[in-house]
């Protein structure tokens, strides 16, 4: 049994090989149930990411590279491919992973990585496994990094609102603080549908022993208005080089409220922004089933004339924006393009 | 079977009396199920209304007239009760239904208007009785006319945004506007943790035959800010002199996002002002049981040591409301204290 810092702080704690098949620890089932889902070809790991088994911005772009070896493996099985062929069916599994989540960037932003990367005429399994395990690395110390800069943000006493699962980097800024001898809470908003806030989130944070509340997702504004809120902290999944901030939807309108009652909210930005992405114009909206709202569990929670929708991300605006916690430091959303010139003696470190 | 009409416009067709128990159709398992509680002491009634079996103010308030009825039949039983036993008797359950729900005021408001009129001297149920249909007939009257003047406000074309269930007053308003050949859609936010919005909101309004869309509440500003919504209306559990606003846990933050995108919210208001609560301070909040966030039918959605915390109402400043909708027409919210002076020539006709 794997715990719960090693499945929600340690990417490879949750998502790893076992002989042929990638395991993936089925996040919708936590923390009820650990139930393990067993991808076996690169389809599997398709309708994982489709299917929100496998959840958060870095978790998804490790497996959608797993998807790719899964890929590789077969290809290697098959009697005397040539290497353009190899290519183009690797290009075909990339496009295929790519499609799944639009949102975000960092599952793109890595299987272009791998697929630029690879030396078709050489056996592609290995190449992509040292890929993957590369960008494991960078990850947890971004994680690392942007979890102590964050941590340097908080005070004795503060009460942080979230929304959610913001990603390791959440976990690593309590632990931070903690060490610090800053004592600190958390609210979390359960998230709906998903209940990400509820499952990964108010668990976790509960599991290395940060005491927290779980509220509905429209309780914060009462929240904030009675004083209980001190910092609100949510993730990006993507950041727009202007300092707009694509994160899980309801991020929008708790940073209305946050400016209105004046708190600061803070984004855990990782890696930074993604260079490609100008302004609000240039990020693509997921829109899921509607499925998703209409039914909880299998039940329908409404009548059969009604229709759902289900946008799942929102953009922040930079001027609700506090600051943006990279592994680089903290910039303002204004200044958040230098984080790419910032720290440029480490950027061979910097891989995805 | 009753119909959707007769369970949500009309109060009496979901609380009524059969024989010698009071018939409350369980809103809780609406719109799946039609399940029927059957009240049959006071007791019984105090249970439905903290368990919610009963929602809405004005449901709420028939239901616990109807607690008050079933007493007085229980002490027309009892032997040779003197009219002070009786009086005491029907003061404590008056109490007793009173504070299962302190945030609003219509119930109190119509138990008081009883038990201050009684004949403690004559039998009582009769007396209960005609109070009760009195004030079905005239929460009646007040959602058509609030209904009718809502109506005028819309526009061919508008999308409605709601919360929670705000009441026949948005059936009737809608109703209206189909009648003056206005097209008009209706957003409707499910409102957990209950999900009223999705079960008697958003049902009720597919059952009048305007197209309705079911989303959760936290995507509420991304509607607004893609150009979905022209109109915001909630009901009001609670509108004070000063025209703050306590409603349903959400309205606050959706009125804070509304004044952001600058879309008008509109309340509701039926019956007007409470006389006696001048501001957000005399609006006691009711904090319902955290276990209400963390378990959805029976199921706990996040680990063990996580805490919940359940307040079922928030307070939006009158700043934030354009204006509340009442039986005597529209009032901005600074004007709301002038509804018990307008139409004084119809104030007989005013009873709650």
């Amino acid at each position: 049994m794997k715990s719960v810092k090693q499945m929600l702080i340690d990417i490879d704690g949750s998502v790893y090989l076992r002989g042929e098949a990638l395991v993936i620890v089925d996040r919708r089932s936590l923390p009820g149930e650990i139930l393990e889902f067993m991808a076996y070809t690169c389809e599997d790991v398709v309708q994982a990411i489709q299917d929100m088994i496998v959840q958060g911005a870095g978790d998804i772009a490790i497996t959608a590279g797993y998807g790719l070896y899964l890929k590789s493996v077969q290809l290697e099985k098959e009697p005397s491919t040539s290497s353009g062929y190899k290519q183009k069916s690797i290009m075909d599994a990339s496009r295929m992973l790519s499609a799944t989540r639009p949102t975000g960037y960092h599952m793109s932003s890595l299987l272009d990585k791998i697929t630029g990367s690879l030396d078709y005429d050489s056996p592609l399994p290995g190449q992509i496994l040292e890929c993957i395990n590369r960008s494991v690395a960078l990850q947890r110390s971004r994680s690392r990094l942007t979890g102590k800069y964050a941590a340097d943000l908080l005070e004795d006493g503060d009460v942080i609102l979230t929304h959610c699962f913001p990603g390791p980097g959440l976990l690593y800024m309590l632990l931070d603080a903690i060490k610090l001898g800053k004592v600190v809470k958390v609210i979390s908003c359960e998230t709906r549908p998903y209940l990400q806030g509820a499952r990964l989130t108010a668990w976790s944070v509960s599991e290395i022993g940060v005491p927290v509340t779980l509220i509905c997702d429209n309780m914060a504004a009462y929240c904030m208005k009675t004083g209980m809120v001190s910092r609100i902290f949510t993730a990006a999944d993507r950041i727009a080089t202007d300092g707009s901030v694509a994160n899980k939807v309801g991020t929008l309108q708790l940073a209305i409220t946050a400016g209105y009652f004046g708190i600061p909210l803070y984004v855990l930005g990782y890696g930074g922004p993604h260079r490609q992405t100008a302004c609000e114009a240039d990020i693509p909206i997921e829109m899921r089933n509607p499925a998703e709202v209409l039914y909880f569990r299998g039940e329908r929670v409404t009548g059969v004339k009604v229709n759902g929708m289900y946008p799942a991300f929102d953009v922040t605006p930079p001027e609700l924006i506090k600051g943006i916690v990279t592994d680089r430091g903290i910039f303002t959303p204004r200044d958040i393009n230098s984080y790419h010139t910032t720290g440029k003696s480490n950027k061979k470190k910097t891989w995805i």
